[in-house]
């Protein structure tokens, strides 16, 4: 049952909108009871969030190819496509929403709160995924010892999610280039070690 | 009357928020006729885009220290420091809206299209009197002469919007400092040059 009613959720999504998709239509696609729906995801935001992070996962596999420099290319790469999708930009969306009320109402603990509190975390949660290329380079020599895996993610990620959100500036490939050999390589017009 | 209507827009966002800040209450508060503050600004987003921006712009000082790194610092700083503000916040909520609302209507030309354009590209804008910094750095040798300053002020800058907008991470010095010495030395463990 979970993953029809995912699949209808995503399908939903695509074709509808946010606000199109309601758990009414979705249990309809999925040939479900509503009932069954919240039984099981109590609300609404937390079955699109469902669905969309397995979305995610698939979209954003975490390269291996032994060095640093190809794999964060072709994850950012993948990440960039997504966030040009309508799927990639009704997760930021919502996760913005989610942010904006959490704070707004000042209710850390609500009905759902552990579900809740993942969704606050969502896209730390997938750039937690992403460090392990750094690290693995970290391993290999490639990248200083004292390199901080998150703060690397952080630096070419923002970018792609501030295009996304604000900007509406293009997510392309020398954008993803150029912001993964600034954080590998650095601005300076002389060495520092 | 101009400045009368932003102080009282600035302040009554600050103590009510976004929804509380009405063109009549601006009105009131400022001492002027509602008429004459639409006749000027046209709607209430421009109005409270326009107050805002005089806000920022005050903030986020562009220094001039002579060393491109603590410029960098001090800019990034300032900036962390309005997107932990409520101002900062709201501004930020209110360009994510409006991002939003231009692509789902896909209406690039609406009635007060030159104001809507310039509201979409508000944190380009921003960040593109940040570059001048960069630029000054190059100017100096202390940047490769390839460097591309509006992509190393994305790589500093986007993490903080990220992080104000999506995770909640705090916007602190050590974080400012890790993006900055990041965009400036890069990750690899052996010079490139």
């Amino acid at each position: 049952m979970r993953q029809a009613v995912l699949a209808a959720t995503v399908e939903i999504l695509s074709a509808e909108g946010l606000a199109g998709t309601t758990v009414a239509a979705v249990a309809r696609s999925a040939g479900v009871h509503e009932t069954s729906v919240y039984r099981r995801w109590k609300t609404r935001e937390n079955l699109i969030l469902d669905a969309l992070t397995a979305e995610v996962d698939t979209a954003l596999p975490i390269p291996d190819t032994g060095r640093v420099d190809e794999d964060l290319v072709r994850y950012f790469r993948s990440l960039a496509r997504l966030l040009g999708t309508a799927q990639g930009r009704a997760l930021l969306r919502l996760s913005v929403e989610y942010e904006d009320n959490a704070r707004t109402s000042g209710n850390a603990e609500s009905d759902d709160g552990m579900l809740d509190d993942r969704r606050g975390l969502y896209w730390s949660e997938r750039l937690r995924r992403a460090a392990v290329m750094v690290r693995r380079g970290v391993g290999r020599g490639e990248l200083a010892a004292d390199t901080d895996p998150g703060l690397l993610i952080e630096a070419v990620s923002g970018p792609l999610f501030v295009r996304a959100l604000l900007s509406g500036a293009p997510l392309d490939e020398p954008l993803v280039r150029g912001l993964v050999a600034l954080a590998l390589d650095g601005a300076r017009s002389a060495p520092r070690r």
